[in-house]
């Protein structure tokens, strides 16, 4: 399996099952001398985390992060930092009746496809618990990118939005709800809507928004590097990710040059930002911002038709405890992805000019 | 520069400058052994060369592919397959207008700051020029999956939509008219609009949809490198680009479980398709299809104000032969594209087994 | 830190320092359906590992590997293959003098001067304790190709040299002495050398053939992944290392091109093979062969100038368990480096022809 | 085929066959802003062009670099420098006969298996022309070390050896006689010995030290790419290379601990210097200097036995204009890959430290 490692200098190597010993990863090119705060990296860990509120899946898990190389009395060295974090509550009996039969709109019919075989337990690898490996790599990114802000947030969930400018939004609101929405009155009837799908057996999509402010020119590397491009590349990554969108988006789409063009103003930012702080592939100083698109989470708690291994015809109902609604839980794995972008981008853009 | 690569295994490698001496290209790792039909490669690049239709640029440009080397007798050998396309029309007094004024929504601004300096004529390396690159390219990756069949198109100019899925719609008529839209009526509606905006000055945005068929399954490779990841990413290196969005894209966000997943049916197809041909970063042997949203044209031939290098307010004016809309010279990219990206799953997908 | 992953499409990346929580590493590439035995790889660990014999460290390390992933039901899935080994015998108070004082021939100063800090604990990530994670990964390297035989041993220690062709040799004698020579008289001399220098509290260098055989022609990448370039690249990179030399080697140096030309028989065999098995970059199905040359130990149980971090003149004196010779231990990381090689190239050699 | 890529940061792409239109290469990752001088450039070129002098091949190759972009008036813009060499000298049916025969110890018989085809127009892909893009990348990467002094000379010829250490040659003097041997006495005797050899139809193998001076300490990514494992591989890359040894190399093998270790002074400077400047795989600001073995060239002007496509018996003669000992002419060569490995190193130093 190729594509386990993302980035060229900050780079995020990963590894791990669901339901195997552990999972875990590698951040290499991380530089030295760089103060790691442990109890930051767990509190984004935290965020994650699956049974936190009563609108996500109540499984249980520790999801500690433990350091195994590269920091050296709480000072990165230079070398690799390794972590790991241990699959406390296996449960895999959960998952023996996934062994023969393909769940739909998951992963376990191309797994089996592509590799003649698969760890059924728990969507092994395809797993979304892999997302903790990147919260761990983002949260050390976060950290070498002391000044850049990075904040996402549930923009919509089913045919509910937040009807606002991000610039009319208070950030600070986001963690304050179980949904990770800013806007306090659509946090409200996003939970209602949450609690009511749950209640169905049913499962419902929703969008997140990402603004990353206090990014300095420069950040980029044109051609196939473009840091949307990346950007967009990270989020789509990201198990349900169907669709991702920066600046003006597919509005942009629909608009003239001469309403979307963005001014220049004489100290170098532009009057309008429908660029999302991005041209020619290179952050321009302003405000960065997209939006990623989710599908509902594909296991229901109702009887679906499917097909076994053999290809006969039978019935498969979610077991064990799945989230009725993926966008809250990854607000943080949004921001990760988000950091480990920049934060290679940082590094290489260090070597541009001799 | 970095990034200036595009693929793993079958990988693209470019340079060259709008108004340098020559743009061209490096294809590493198409296997030995391939008849190349070159016309099929010129053909490619006839569809996305200026001045072929009024609604396009009238800039000149031969764009007559050079191959260098690794092609003997018309067969690959596996050697490096290097490629050239000379700059013939270059005009540079065109451009000189632009060496100390950054242009609105271009590159001009993030490059200079960037690098300390940037080659202004034509936007150097951040003219779409580059993207002639990729159709050669792609023209080549082509031919090695034989039998897989990429159809892109122009479904939408500004708010003109084709209303029908694409399984309605006959790719053959895609070539049949200037917008590269196959359904008739809606093309020609396109068509109107574009010259209206061209002869106000203006320019309009648009969408291209692409669809990919007879792909067996097994291609893409999980975690970071999803086969939609790497899709995205492709599509959004192309200048103009601000989303993407596949199977149910954004519409998904919108949906409940119930609806969305698709089942399997006993023969390992999938009743409906809103996981667009790929599940868990895989392809699962269904139909991939996504969509691509680009921006309206940044050059106007229209007064605009914006600031020189040294940050004194100024105004610029299009000057040259620019195009009033570019979704229909780049369906040919999106195609090109794509192929990369599925040529170097392909490469990749014959090591996965023992 | 850069540089902690070898290969292209079978990969390992490893992290770790010599007194830190664990040491590790991720096989990425591994080609699905493969059974590990995980034996086999303990075994080679055995051979690795410190406290063997008389001739080598007394530090006691129980090299346990634990894998983490990547294998379900003893047959590897495709997924990245994760292992640690815990660092047990840590002991680190017998290194704390070496904190602010650079041993000579190590590699604490240029660490120190690179970074701005180092672990000094045994070496940190410098210690020759990073090969136990290659000989895992050239252990899983082994078994998947099956077919092919590597056989390394010790050649010479000191001035002492085994002075027969390797054809004359019995490679299952190569276990049956701690020196790893397969000549017996030989060894025997090695041995006795080994303990005179270990009691002067001295270090003495030695060299290292190895022996490839059964290797079918087309492995290997030219241009700048030469067959012999990346062998010569993974040999350098063991701790130690100062020089390396295939086929005729050094040798082929002195002759003339009649006498150094191999004559190809009409069964696509060679009369004579002073390539060394390799043409061109590429495996010509002849045996490969080769000579990596190891300095002396550098920590020494006596008594040697050197300075402090702040440049003081200062003494050191090596502490702990070292080894007098490096070369018994260091045998089957050659073979693990090689096997690491083969396997990349074996996988690179699946996709050349369309 | 892979492996056309040599660096990570400062990346050389090469392309091109003997006997094609052109060959050439794109220098990537160059920092922008770098004053360019053509005029060295093309001097590194005539280093290595054929027909310099009489013991060198009388094949007379122009050899003129042109470059295609990543200059902009005179200065480095950061976009990638391509480059391209015309192969203005063909001669095709000089080779015609090469079409169905494998010459001996060449990669006739490995190309052919490997890709099922070759280009055999001398050599095509596998033929030492190649090596002048390595030269063009590395007269480019000796530009950005402004201040790094590489000097290689020929140290050997046949069993002629210079008998002084490097500290006691003049590097001036190695491009005043046609060997490029710094000692006058012992050059004199290595032109009348290849005359001889030439004379005989026959060739003979020779060594090159390189000599690296002014290198600042930390260059060198320890673990796999250890500064002297990167130069060992791109030594190894060289055509006709058997063997590399850096610092005390294969004596160093020899001796013990005692005499081997380089006592540190209070300087931060070693006494001595076996080591040559590289521990643990980072530059410690001594002198780095390292020996590469060259076999004999394997085209003689003599009959030789060998075999066709079938596996006939059958016989050859080198045709052509040919070298009869090639050290001369890859003195420029050796130079050019460690200032590519050197390049690469100074510009991943430049992100070690947060």
């Amino acid at each position: 399996m190729a594509g386990n490692t993302f980035g060229s200098l900050f780079r995020l190597s990963t590894f791990g099952e669901s339901h195997g010993e552990a999972i875990g990863g590698v951040i290499e090119g991380c530089p030295a001398g760089l103060k790691i705060d442990i109890d930051a990296v767990q509190a984004e860990m935290q965020r994650r985390k699956p049974g936190q509120s009563k609108i996500v899946t109540q499984r249980k898990e520790e999801d500690e992060v433990l350091f195994l190389s590269g920091i050296f009395d709480g000072i990165t060295t230079g070398s690799p930092i390794a972590f790991q974090i241990k699959n406390t509550n296996q449960k895999s009996k959960d998952y023996s009746h996934n062994k023969d039969v393909f769940r739909p709109s998951h992963a376990d019919f191309t797994y089996d496809k592509k590799y003649g075989l698969r760890d059924y337990r728990g969507g092994g690898r395809s797993s979304a618990r892999e997302t903790a490996n990147w919260v761990v790599g983002g949260a050390v990114a976060k950290q070498l990118l002391k000044n850049i802000q990075i904040n996402a947030f549930v923009s919509s969930v089913g045919e509910l939005f937040i009807d606002k400018p991000y610039q009319e939004l208070d950030f600070s609101k986001t963690e304050t709800n179980d949904v990770r929405c800013p806007d306090e009155v659509t946090a409200k009837k996003m939970e209602q809507l949450i609690k009511k799908i749950k209640k169905e057996g049913d499962t419902v999509g929703g969008t997140i928004t990402c603004v990353i402010q206090n990014v300095h020119v420069g950040l980029g590397e044109p051609v196939f590097d473009k840091l949307h491009a990346r950007l967009g590349q990270a989020m789509l990554s990201i198990n349900a990710v169907k669709g991702f969108e920066y600046g003006s988006g597919f509005c942009g789409a629909r608009m003239k040059g001469s309403e979307h063009n963005d001014l220049f103003q004489e100290d170098g930012t532009t009057k309008t930002n429908l660029s999302g702080g991005i041209q020619g592939g290179i952050s321009n100083g302003m405000d960065i911002y997209f939006r990623v698109a989710f599908k509902p989470v594909a296991t229901l708690m109702q009887n679906q038709q499917t097909i076994d291994k053999d290809g006969n015809a039978t019935e498969i109902q979610g077991k064990g405890r799945h989230d009725p609604c993926v966008v809250p839980r990854a607000v943080p794995i949004v921001e990760a992805m988000a950091a480990l972008v920049l934060a290679d981008f940082y590094l290489l853009n260090k070597v541009v000019r001799s």
